[in-house]
């Protein structure tokens, strides 16, 4: 076990007092790194993330290059319905997609629960590898889709503005959504809880389409699957849940056993804040479409963002993933901002 | 001058007492008709909306066949764009697409914004006409997109997930956002007046992508815009604004001089009720995919929803577009719950 010589993220998770609040980025292991890029010439999407080696290389560009306070393994959420035993392509610049789409209670019998330390061992190598050759330096995040939001794809079988084919089955046919949701649930515990094994400091579960549900069709089809993960890995380590759009379920979330929340950038700090309490950690909300501002503007207004947070129960980030277009000096800017912070 | 026989809708934004509530449904005239599609197959986008007889045509399907309480004038929020000079394609299942973006204050100042009547003449002509092929039967509603969301597809030339471009252009170069949002506001006061004169009874602004902004950009980059067109036309037609996604929003907006306030699914209708008081009529907010569930199981929550908002100062509606794949049946089961409706 080596000692955490930057362990800011795991102190703000567990509502210590921090000099300055910890920060990373959505994706920050991605596209608009130039090393990345070079990386995805060479290597299509899967190879990049099955082989361990390059999942690292890729994990640890942006601890050098840009200074965070955390890696998050490079990785996928649709490695889930794959280790279910799912097709998923992903064409470059296209997005994903599943030729074999869930319809029937006969589909949900035949996917597999079972294993997913076995199916996803080279998620757990690449953190086992990346812990070592961070070496310390920071912690490392490991990561899951939440289940509505992988039932999304392995319904629909591809992106969608309005997930209709995804609700249409949830909205018609509850029972089979839930048995659906409940098959991933299980293997995404099991699967979260084998990262911890293998060197995930703190785990965050991504519920990006959750904001296309209604208040009430969140807490039926989502929040349930959120907390029972939540409560059967945040034993294993700190969980962070991210259900995009959902300013409704604050509240709510705040009371789980989750130790943080994300939060995009349609709420304020304060309104967030005033339905969280200081229960919980709260984690976001920079509009990535103001890092393509000139950089003092982005330290100014990362300079306001945490002066609304606070520093305390706080941690840093964008309120969703960093987009290809974005300068990397623009995205070392956001970082150093909230490094230089200091209050009035 | 003709009386209207049904003016439920009329009452309703005056905050009269009405036997049940007016229903409409965004979208009621297109894609999922298929009388609107044999003629989508005879005549491209531009011909059917510039084409006064078919665009009455279109106007008047959902009447007859599905029951509405109101007619909506076939048009797009995208005539602004071309009365001020750029080119909009529209290639049919793919959206709409401007091969010249504004970039530049050189760009803005080349736009028209006078004329508006002159210009879209064969809109105010489809409302002429359709008012008269009405004969009283239901109010009619005009419309235009919000200066926020024209903005959007100027800069950005096309749909995007994100809006980058378009928030690129807004928080990198304020002054120009304000001015080109200005010069849109502008035509569109006129473009609404004209539409009010030629016999739109209510006009309706669609902000489609005001929840892709923080509270405080949408309150910079958005709402004054909303409000100044509010208070220019709400003298000759009763105005309702439906900023998509701005729950955030509702308690400011439920002062202006707005009629109405359009609201989607992502808030609870007692919430919704809670922020905008009894100041202003709320309208929507059925997720269209729950348009796709069985016929007594949409009837079921519709009477929920009309229980949630109370009969009072509203008007049932979906809280986005209807999709193109629900059947016209399920449609009319949305549309004959709120005429059916009875309070316990």
């Amino acid at each position: 076990m080596i000692d955490l010589k930057n362990d800011l993220l795991l102190r703000a998770l567990r509502k210590e007092k921090v000099e300055r609040p910890p920060v990373w980025m959505m994706r920050q292991a991605g596209r608009y790194l130039p090393d990345y890029i070079k990386l995805r010439n060479k290597y299509d999407f899967f190879t990049r993330v099955q082989t361990p080696e390059l999942a690292t290389q890729i994990t640890l560009q942006p601890i050098d290059q840009v200074g965070v306070d955390a890696a998050i393994i490079f990785s996928d959420i649709l490695v889930i319905p794959q280790a279910m035993g799912l097709e998923v392509l992903m064409e470059e610049g296209k997005g994903p997609s599943l030729p074999k789409v869930i319809q029937s209670e006969k589909d949900i019998d035949a996917l597999n629960t079972a294993d997913a330390a076995h199916h996803l061992k080279y998620v757990l190598d690449a953190l086992s590898l990346t812990k070592k050759e961070l070496n310390g330096r920071v912690p490392l995040i490991g990561f899951a889709g939440a289940p509505w939001t992988i039932l999304c794809y392995m319904v629909e079988g591809k992106g969608s503005k309005t997930w209709d084919k995804a609700k249409q089955f949830a909205y018609t046919q509850p029972e089979l959504a839930h048995a659906l949701l409940q098959k991933i649930t299980t293997i995404t515990i099991d699967y979260l809880k084998a990262q911890a094994a293998a060197g995930a400091d703190v785990v965050q579960v991504f519920d990006s389409w959750a904001g296309s549900l209604s208040p009430q069709d969140f807490k039926t089809f989502a929040q349930p699957y959120l907390l029972q993960i939540s409560d059967a890995v945040s034993g294993s380590a700190p969980v962070i849940l991210f259900p995009k759009g959902t300013w409704h379920a604050l509240e709510d979330l705040s009371k789980s056993s989750a130790s943080g929340i994300g939060i995009d950038w349609t709420i304020t700090p304060q309104k967030a804040r005033e339905l969280a309490g200081n229960n919980i950690t709260l984690q976001g909300n920079f509009d990535p479409a103001k890092l393509l501002a000139p950089i003092p503007q982005i330290k100014q207004w990362v300079k306001e963002m945490i002066d609304e947070f606070g520093t305390r129960n706080y941690i840093a980030n964008l309120g969703h993933g960093i987009t290809p277009n974005v300068p990397v000096d623009h995205a070392k800017a956001f970082v150093d901002a909230v490094k230089e912070y200091r209050q009035n």
